[in-house]
Order: structure tokens, then sequence, then C-alpha cells
């Protein structure tokens, strides 16, 4: 409803690495999840979508590790769309740990739409409507 | 030519866990990575066989971890063919630490051939002669 | 309390591969997740034993996949003890799809118990005493 | 010796998704991957300096796709240092397919200097001297 949606979930055992921490690669994919949660919770699947013979590949991705997260943590990453255009829409994140609120990682990533080609295409309409920027929760 | 290939690569960062060692499930990953290059070097590119439509899913896996791997460790995982059928080929493999030949573990994987829907087909006569079994080099 | 317990999540997008299915070496991933989560419900930590310099790393691993599972499908998998001894203990798991229940893989692992410098230990009895094996819930 | 490195790969079948081209999350571990044999190439061990207490977790990272990599392709990922500090090197990456030179991602992350028990701390002197900023091959 909001425009800001938050996923929860632990890290697992294989996301650490030998720091003792969560590997940071992990982050984008934890994004990830939260941007299709999100998406759906504003209405779009995007597994409807792919079959559909639209995709949303990543083109840009930026991420800012602020505190570490550990083994079982249990963490919270909340969403939103920053920007859209016909072609481009681009999502926020912000990574908590979910008990004390701790702010770990902030987020954005770039997507453009392309057909099963791999072609640049436009994002529908339909889709876009329901695509909201909002305003940043959070400085990114 | 002898019907057992082998490649070498050094364990990642993001390989590791926590314990300080690679992380179990990597391994599968490592004898995906063998089975690709065995494959290879016995003439038939995996890549194309996708291609033409043909899929092999691996149907059981099984692994047995003896000695940790770790961080910036050459590995050598070496990858022959045990048996073949008209619809299923089971893969062999023996990872170990380059430098010294260490046995880390050892490894077999049963692939079946699937079509593009996912359902069950034969494997091609022109790719089931290239494939052939030979014996273990080790006792699995 | 039954001796089997239960975790639910959904495939995360990178778990896929171009097969358009969850990678096989993610259900490695999946059962540590539920295996974590199986000792917490018979109230062992299996964070706070690491940090009281126990680990119980895998030693053997066997998978049988029998369904794919796809992307943003919601999965459950369950787990339980099989057997333990003073050294070792392996756990059963069943991985379904939590909306139709259809089985999608059976595992087993067997974990030893090593101290920080990777040496054989035994598990402490606290531990042991809370790991109890049940009949396998299926046959694996 | 000149400053910019170079390491060479063939992408993981488990690193597609079902876009049927790499996972951007594994831009990442290569980055890190062509970070370790860089920083070896230029007389530092990361191994030895985190057996020493020293970690270089990384703080900030940034990833630009512009083509996608596709499974069994032959990668090349060069590696150089864009700027040091007392506490924080920064690393510059780009992606190229290595049969032809296509361009596929640009890169950089940022890492800080910290303790075993994660304080930042200051990079020793010996290792800030080996790593010797150069200009950028390729603007980012």
């Amino acid at each position: 409803m909001s425009g800001v949606s938050a996923v929860e979930f632990r890290v697992r055992y294989a996301e650490t690495d030998q720091m003792g921490v969560a590997h940071h690669a992990n982050y984008l994919v934890w994004c990830e999840f939260a941007r299709t949660d999100h998406m759906r919770s504003q209405g779009v699947s995007y597994r409807d979508l792919e079959q559909r013979g639209l995709r949303l590949p990543v083109v840009d991705a930026r991420v800012r590790y602020r505190q570490p997260a550990r083994y079982d943590d249990l963490l919270r990453v909340r969403c939103w769309v920053r920007e859209t255009s016909s072609r481009r829409v681009t999502f926020g994140y912000l990574v908590e740990r979910a008990d004390d609120g701790l702010l770990l990682a902030t987020a954005q990533t770039a997507l453009i739409a392309v057909d099963s080609e791999h072609a640049v295409t436009t994002i529908p309409r339909v889709v876009r409507e329901k695509l909201v920027a909002v305003p940043d929760p959070i400085r990114l």
C-alpha cells in the first residue's frame, strides 16, 4: 500500500565467508528477493512478466555496506521504486537487522526492459502504472 | 583421450564459510564445471546439446567429504563416465589439492536426458558413443 | 515436538539456472537452512555451538532429485534426525512444493563433530540428548 | 608489473539464471577473484594478510552491466588499484569476453582495513606501498 515493502529472512550458513560475516555478493541476491516481493505487493508478478516474454535484467547496481550481517541474523530488506521511465526502473533498498533495526546496508539497482531475445523494449503501461516511485525513506 | 579429464582452479573467497573452509555445496558446482570440461574433452559440447534442445539435469548426487578445501587452494577435479544407458549417464569425480595431491572428496552424479519441456528422452547415439564408461580410478 | 520440523521459503531468482529450474547445488543450502531450524526447534542453537568451539561439518551428502523446483515456488523442507553416534549425526530431508505437497527431492547429510582446529571430537551429551533419531517419514 | 592484471575463467552453469545469462551477483565474486590475483601479482597475499589478523571487507560496490555473459563463455577480468588511503583501498575492474574483447561490465569496490574484531584499522605501510594506484584503463 505505502510503496515501501519489507521481507524478512535469516542469514544462511552458506552465505557466510571466512571473515565470519555474510559475503557481500549476497546482498544483491537479497535485494532481488525483496524486489520480487515488492513487485508482487504492487500487483506485478515478475514470474508472469517473464512468461509473457518481458525480462528486467539489472544494468547498474550499487551497494553501501555499513555493518556486517551474521549467520542466523534475522534480516529485513525494505524495497521501493525510486524512478521509472519507459524502459527503465530503479529500485532502492535498505537492509536492517530485524531485532533492533540496525542499518546494515543501502543499495539501488537499475533494471531495463528486454524481450526474450535480450533486445531493449518498453515496459508495458499497465506495469509502469503499478511501479510508482516514492521518496527515499532513507538517504542512499 | 584416457577417459579421465582434469580441471584446475582456485577456491574463491566467496566459496568459504565461517568455518574457514569451502562450503560443501560448492563441490557440486565444481563437479559440474569438471563435467562440462570432460564432455568437451570427449568431443561433446554441453552448450551445443542445450541449443539443440537436449538437457541433462542431475537426478542423483552423492559427495563424500574427506578433507577441507581452503581459500586460494589450487584444486584439481578429475572426472570420468562411470555408466551410461539410453537415458542416463553417471559421472564420477575426485577432488584433490593440486600441490600435493591430497584427496579432498569423491563424488558421483547421475543425469538423465530431458527435452526442452523437461520430459524424459533418450541420449542421442552420437553423444552416447563419445561418453564411454571407464573403470573408477579410485574407489568412490 | 514431533521430531520432524519444517521451514518454508520461496525459490530465489538467483537460484535458478538456464534450464529454468532451481540449480541442484541449492538443495544442500536449503537442507542446511532446514537443519539449523530443526536443531533450534529441538533446543540446540548451532550458532551457540560454534561460539563454544564445536563445529559440525558435512562429511557425506546425498540428494535424489525427483521434480524440478521453479522460481518463486513456495517450498517446504522437512528435516529430522536419522541416526546419532558419539561423533556423528545424520539428518534426513524431504523437499516439497508447499502449495500441493508435490515431492521434489529427498536428501540426507552426515555431520561429524570437530573442534576449532578441525580435529574430530565428540558431540557433547547435552546436545546428543536433544538430537533424537526418529523413523523416516518417507523412504529416502 | 604494469599495475593492471588479468584473470581468465569460464562462466559456470551454476552461475546462469533462467534469463539464460550469468546472474548479476556473480560479477562481485569474479571481481573478488580478480582482486585476490591482482594483489598476489603485486606481491601481497590476501591469504597471508588474513592469517596475520588483517581483513579487507568491501564497504562499497558498484557494477555497470553492459552486455550479458553466457554459460561457458571464457571471460577475462582486468583489475587495478584506483585509489588508496591509510585505511581504504579502491579497486577498478573491467569484465570482457576473452575471445573478442567485448566489454561486458565495469565495476569498482572500496575496501577498508579491519582487525580480527572487525574494528577499523590502518593498512600496513608495506602493503600500501605495493598497492599503487594507476590511471583507469577505461572510463568506469
